[in-house]
């Protein structure tokens, strides 16, 4: 049986670990403490069409088929599971706060166009008609129908219980660095597609960066112990990079991109779907849930692995989002918390082979983890499966950030 | 040995418990989860002379007194729990952040010098000498040099060490009513200074309301059984007014008023001291600590038994503290909490005996609580000794709100 061991147990480890398992592959997961990362904090908006404009064409596309994927997704999951599914498709309406505000958001809906995504410019009026909630004040918007959200939490839980049945043994322990060994023509190693020589091979965790010289044989933990498999998944979130024993140009690179996040309780109904809002130039995001969870988000802040929630994070999502919404100031607070999100030079993640045989990335998904859940498991169990990538992920692999690639 | 039940374990109800035991009473405290109501949020602002102009001439007589009590108390408190006092004297710098603002400063100024309470008028300049952080547009202030600071939560931490050591029983159940029985001529029942009759005795429990007729006899617990004592001291707080049994005219009038608190964890030196503010007209406080704890407060909100942090209440706290202390925006955040401060028709406390012999009452301490702790303790214990109520404290009996009193 073909063994695969994953790092890193949040959304996208999980379930890259689940379908690998569902696959016939006997998988190990390593994390210290599943679901705790980014994937914790994570407000679970899955929203390629309102973030349409923000992104490159390639992300768009990936970010539109992952979302097309999360109702078949979501159901299978929760058979799988047993846990209920909390996947839902009630739209999101962007709204501009000041006129300035509707200027950037009139720039979205003319980029959106420009892109064939679908995207209704409403008043007012109309806005206030769907969520009445809105500030009296507020000058208008654009209604993403298509969008959905999850609750990132549910969402773990039920990829941790569906492991659990699908006999992934998890490891509770960080992995502190990638076995090397030599290449030995097994999976991943120059297969089809992958572009990847083999070559004589160097010793384990010695540290050399030979090209073509080494394949991954899995990973070494904290405690000095090892688990050896055919292939190894990096899914480690921003972490990935400070992994030991990878090559330098199998080193994925993500940075730490702190996010705030703010939970209150809503009355049922307090808003129907997720609200977006620039307010006086400064985004905000109202996520609510079906369990009363309505969720404030989020602050992007390159201040290196900081988790601290910070008076003035707070204050900015509370005041931006009360500008919104005012009748948040009667809602229950009940949390805040900060997590780290895997950044790239690009905003988009690193997927699939690099030139280390066996060892596969899949992180750097920064603010679209939970989005692209289920494309990155089919990309990537499509690749142990057939050493292939598929056309959708070609854009995603480390190559793009190589100066010196082969092409 | 004479019996004391003390009905109430915040600080209040503990220091009274611990001079009890102190003085050769055998005593039982009763409370579901000591040091958790008022006391669990109070910032411990001991500020009688910056609070002079808001109150009546008798309370802050009451406050400055208890405030002169604060270091032998908690010199005897330390030694006597083995728990580090956190009392300290860093005087109080109260701020006008705009114009308007200061000319209520200018008001508190001139009604303390009619009151003979020293207070410093400064130059925005010298406010900003004495504390650098604060934001470069304040205009003024005025700074009370012997105000203090004492840590709620320690010196809770403390009195629950010296009541155990002191021998004080400890029962963690609700209190759900005063057990009433027949005036025996025992202690409280109609001793000099308390201006009550005696007569024949009701029975327990009946609910009737007969003058003169009944005395305290203990309480009883929500599991049904009884604690009988010779003396019944009422201290629950806002609760106080729920005891069960109470005749008319010795239920305290008092009110849950909600307060919202903030806790951020500022470096050392950050504050000096207490920096209290009227911000465009609303009033915040932040106290430093040297454990390095900042307290952001408070909310008053006359809304009922509700103790949920909301988000209107975080941002007015973190919004007016920011405008005062704009550096506070990079300090951590880690805590909000609600509680109810026990409020009262004229804001001052209830103490001292009623028309039920044998019940004492030492409740409505509303936002004074822990400043009022040790004067509290003193004229309680005193009563229970001489039957008498001090000078002091004579204007506080529940006697001045009943509107048929003998005098």
């Amino acid at each position: 049986m073909t063994t695969v061991v994953v790092t890193g147990g949040g959304v996208i480890g999980l379930s890259i670990a689940w379908r690998a398992a569902q696959r016939g592959f006997s998988v190990t997961l390593v994390d210290p403490s599943p679901g705790q990362g980014a994937s914790y904090a994570a407000a679970g908006m899955l929203t390629p069409v309102s973030e349409a404009a923000y992104t490159e064409k390639e992300l768009f596309a990936l970010g539109a088929a992952s979302l097309g994927r999360y109702p078949a997704f979501a159901a299978e999951l929760a058979a799988a599971s047993g846990e209920p599914a909390s996947f839902r498709t009630a739209g999101t309406l962007q709204i501009g706060y000041d006129a300035d505000d509707l200027a950037v958001i009139d720039e979205l809906h003319a980029l959106q166009d420009s892109l064939g995504v679908p995207g209704q410019r409403l008043t007012a009026r109309e806005c206030r008609r769907l969520e009445p909630m809105l500030d009296p004040s507020v000058r208008g918007g654009l209604l993403a129908e298509a969008d959905g959200s999850v609750d990132p939490r549910q969402l773990t839980r039920a990829l941790l219980a569906a492991t659990e049945r699908a006999g992934v043994r998890l490891i509770r322990q960080p992995v502190e660095g990638i076995l090397a060994g030599p290449g030995d023509g097994g999976p991943g190693d120059g297969g089809p597609g992958d572009g990847l020589g083999t070559g004589p091979g160097a010793g384990a965790g010695d540290g050399t960066d030979q090209p073509g010289s080494e394949r991954a044989g899995g990973v070494r933990l904290a405690d000095g112990s090892t688990i050896t498999a055919d292939w190894t998944v990096l899914a480690a979130g921003w972490n990935s990079a400070a992994i030991e024993g990878l090559p330098a140009d199998c080193v994925p690179p993500v940075r730490p991109v702190k996010g705030q996040v703010a939970r209150l309780r809503a009355p049922d109904g307090f808003l129907r779907r997720t609200v977006r809002g620039i307010v006086r130039g400064s985004s905000v995001y109202l996520v609510p849930r079906d369990n009363g969870e309505l969720v404030l988000g989020a602050t992007q802040e390159d201040l290196g692995p900081d988790t601290r929630v910070t008076a003035g994070g707070l204050w900015e999502l509370l005041r931006d989002a009360r500008a919104l919404v005012p009748g948040i100031t009667e809602l229950e607070f009940t949390e805040a918390v900060a997590r780290l999100r895997p950044g790239t030079p690009d905003n988009a993640p690193v997927l699939g082979p690099c030139r280390m045989a066996g060892l596969v990335l899949a992180t750097g998904h920064f603010r679209n983890g939970v989005l692209l859940t289920p494309v990155t498991a089919d990309i990537i169990i499509g690749y142990l499966e057939t050493g292939q990538m598929p056309e959708i992920a070609a854009h995603f692999t480390i190559d793009r950030f190589l100066g010196g690639r082969p092409e």
